[in-house]
């Protein structure tokens, strides 16, 4: 191995579904990260391969096979596991003693909404370990910080359920915007699509071109609202509206609602400013510089801001961030090094590139 | 030059702003039309270059230097001016008797709103010839075609513009959204920006990256809303949100409003039909089809469709053009086929180019 | 449908494989065609489907389903076939009787190599029917034109070829480059890898990335030698690396060689506008000007240029063509047109679209 | 300033140009260097604007403004200054008593050419301080490591040459090709262009297209020819055709070169890991992969690999890298490092990023 030196690593770890876009932008984090040990790279499509052959960035970096090995044969044997796994594989196969063995981050929406009729509906699916919801926490770390510090199952948000809910947070909480008024356009670049071979994330199909898709029916709909209803104290209805556009990473946000009231520019700065300028990876923009992806891509940064419209009675509230970042891997690092008592920091200070 | 025969042609044309994209891309489809010619190729910047060596598209396909002459002197030696020039150029110049010696289409704003009020708060630049407004015809072909057979003063709208009126258009003239609801986020290719020198249009300036802009303040703003206004009879306000992503040419836009009643699938969709069924530029797509920039690409089509959110009593509507061609050039010389009585598609009837 | 008028149209045409990108090319250029009647669209995977679901670009424009329709049955009921199939698909079926019925135009190299060892050799398949090589044409249109007139059997050229060909031949047929001293890298869009669902072609494993492929082994390779061995008179051997970059069409071939003499660059400028000067669809650039994919993208046009260089004694040459279009679907026209008597120009007369 | 402690910075760091895209680049990774403060960021265009408003990447993690200082006023006050400045203005400004105040590293070619005569015929520029010729040393890490520790005056590489010379060095040094038959083509992403307003790297104007440039005139060959002829131990002529195609980042070279005698796969390859295998920063990859540029983007990593053609006797030698970093960046501060004695790695282990 060229260069890292991991002989002091501690906290050990195992990745299941290591071969899809976020699973491996994890197992790319966790080795810049000083006190992680990767023990298990997980993947059944791949198992026996190894690591740096099928992402050649890591040739030389890591040297480490695919291997099958199941849930709670590694659950012993690790401290904890990151599950990148399709909706409904980690409810079908999550006992709660594998929880008394080790800790798990899971990626997918397996445990994100409480209401189990609520993600049975929305993913068509039934849901076999309802029991463990109660205890799952949902890891929009900013908002859920200290809850997550004890949590043995962590449920990592989707991106654009990041994206949408630390947009409007602030405002939904203080009561500024009318809470069933807001309407979400949101941008995603293609990896969000993941690494499966299909027709419609081939490079000719998908390059040159923009669409909205899963209108009325994306499954991050009912995250945004149960998350935005938390804040508000009252269930929240919103319009969800996601769109494809060509490029590798980001989520960009676009949040219209009506004002609650006449509220200055000054006025919701503070209150942004409020939640927000402690936080490390969140930034205010100043006043009219609008969120653009290329500005957090690679990076665990959500970058926010708003625009008042006094001609309409409507804030345009904007959030970018990268999808597989803080929109997946770095936030569930970030929870990890909130969960293992790291500095939050840790492994994913990473100042985006540009160009 | 190889192939293209031109003796035939009567209508004579100059193009002012000709090495534009918009300009160009007139230049271009009128290479393909039975019977033009064109005259003059105008361009300050490239006064005195061949426009082959511009556009290297165009090698031996034309054989014509860039000049610098003047709008009146022009007139008298065309049958029309296709003016792609900047805002304020074209009502700075144009005086009546330059319409009694022939037809103008323009590309800008200038002559699109009626109110000159509205027309100089939103660009910020006074109005020189306001009593031209009058007879200036809005040159949103299907909407107006018959009033266009006869405009002597094109004003062609912007692309924003035609994407999200027509994209609007039944349902507001049936009354059947709320006319105050109307939230407008439109997604723009790059072109759309011009062609203009600019350290924010560079490559590695756009690319892998989406922004909003304009926010609030967009001048398509006041355009939509009247157009939109004209067709359900009172004034309409909306919010109206652009973004810009890396493709080259494509206007995506997504409109939520609030339904004025209970309507069915199949109610909506008989209104779009009866609308646009017979026409010939405009395609009501299929039930849950979402238009995609890339089935518009080079054509003079805008595809449109919608879906119902029975949940939150929204509608969402969806359109699709190509901001250089129905937003542009191609609706353009759709109009200068009605102004001269040409078959409405001579000359721009292509298919869309996949990949 | 919307406005094609299909009731004159009298070469009656199938299309298999006609849901690859190749394939569906062919039936977009054919539906401008004045006086073809597309009569099958034979596909597989989409049997049963609408194409203008398949492909929404020509949503209205054409009304017909994908059916699976053999070889030998279609060849009585039409005068022409594409074949836009995998390689070895049609000297698998092909029998001689099916030539006596109708024409084939062939997309693949499967009678494109007269030497029936070397074909097995660079494509590792069996030839099933190597007593139809005698009879196939290379259809490369410029060098072929005559016998292509009378082709039973047409072998359409490949991408890299039509182009590394057409930019060498010149020079190569006067002897004035050292035959075995060349030297060609070719770039190619990702459209030339096809529109099977291959993790290798996913948009994000594709964009913002570049390299070479099939270095040494490329099976284009001993086609360039072969017609390039004709036009010198002797066997030709010769370095071909080909190269996938992110953009969806284009080859750009750079081709380097040891000149046989000193020349001058108006002797060789002469000596290309020999061959060319009177070619339609290749287009000799002015002194200096490199050649450009975007400048031919959706046309059937090659732009080549040369440079020599007295410093080494080297001559670069290069070509651009758009790979789905006169390194494929466009150049098969072409063929047809000069099979069935048509102008040579006919459906396939695009200008160039920048941007 | 949201996370990043300066307290215990050390060397004392300006840089001039600092508003290119390389400049940034060596901003943005001294920013995450342990012992680095960054105490001037020139630039003449944006002098008196904060860094972090120009490049919205760096908001909230620099807080500091552009100015105007001159080198010399500078070089009091800073242990090293990089100097990312065009062609021409170093050796037009540089005296031989700033050297004895303050280190330099230059990345233009002011001082990578040793022969003035072959600089100014090249550049078509005078050299204004050749006497500092003598000293200067040329900065690609792996090949000058020794010199490079007490350089006053470091010249460091081009993009196309540390990517050329690094992936024929080991067979150039060990006579195994042809000295004078190497044709290097290569490829670039438009970063390379810089970030000035010109129409030719605007979106619209390089997406989408691929084209060679600069044929048989680009200034990289004389310094590729004087670094592998130091190599080889005579002069050397070749052939170097760059091509600019649609991404951000990335160089690729592919490199033909007749083979100075019959070697097997294994005798090459162990050529090369004699050279490399100890360099960090060095890849050379498996047998038959090749390199591709998304996996060494973002990072300082170069990847080199070949293959022998017996058909044909030549051999293809491949390298990839980032050109904003191995090629111009991180380079810089790999020798940074070197000359000031911190682990080479410091601030420049970056993992590739995919996608």
């Amino acid at each position: 191995m060229k260069g890292r030196d991991m002989s002091k690593n501690t906290v050990k770890v195992g990745i299941i579904g290591s071969t899809g876009y976020a699973g491996a932008e994890i197992a790319r984090l966790l080795l810049g990260h000083r006190d992680v040990e990767i023990k298990w790279l997980v993947s059944r499509s791949f198992c026996g391969q190894n690591y740096e052959d099928i992402f050649r960035n890591l040739f030389e970096v890591i040297e480490k096979e695919c291997t099958d090995i199941s849930l709670s044969d590694m659950a012993g044997d690790v401290d904890v596991i990151f599950t990148a796994t399709p909706q409904g594989y980690l409810q079908g196969e999550l006992k709660a003693d594998v929880l008394d063995k080790c800790r798990i981050i899971d990626m997918s929406a397996d445990y994100r909404i409480k209401d189990v009729k609520i993600y049975e509906k929305w993913y068509g699916i039934e849901h076999h370990s309802p029991e463990l919801l109660k205890e799952s926490v949902y890891g929009l770390t900013e908002v859920n910080r200290d809850k997550i510090k004890d949590a043995r199952l962590l449920a990592n948000p989707g991106c654009f359920t990041t994206c949408s809910i630390l947009t409007a947070y602030p405002l939904m909480k203080e009561h500024m915007i009318e809470k069933d008024s807001l309407v979400i356009n949101a941008l995603s670049g293609v990896s969000g699509a993941g690494r499966g071979a299909k027709v419609a994330n081939l490079f000719c199909e998908v390059n040159e071109s923009a669409k909205a898709y899963g209108v009325t029916t994306h499954r991050h709909t009912p995250e945004i609202e149960e998350q935005l209803g938390y804040a508000y104290g009252e269930n929240v209805v919103l319009q969800f509206t996601p769109h494809l556009i060509p490029m590798h990473r980001g989520i960009l946000a676009t949040e219209t609602a009506r004002m609650a009231g006449k509220y200055t520019y000054e006025e919701i700065k503070a209150v942004y400013d409020r939640y927000y300028k402690d936080e490390r990876f969140i930034r205010v923009l100043k006043k009219d510089m609008c969120p653009e992806t290329r500005f957090v891509e690679g990076s665990n940064y959500t970058d926010v801001n708003f625009k008042i419209d006094e001609r309409t009675g409507n804030i345009i509230m904007m959030g970018a961030l990268d999808n597989l970042e803080k929109g997946a891997a770095s936030q569930a690092v970030q929870n990890f090094n909130v969960m293992f008592g790291f500095d939050e920091a840790e492994g994913i200070d990473m100042i985006p590139m540009v160009p």
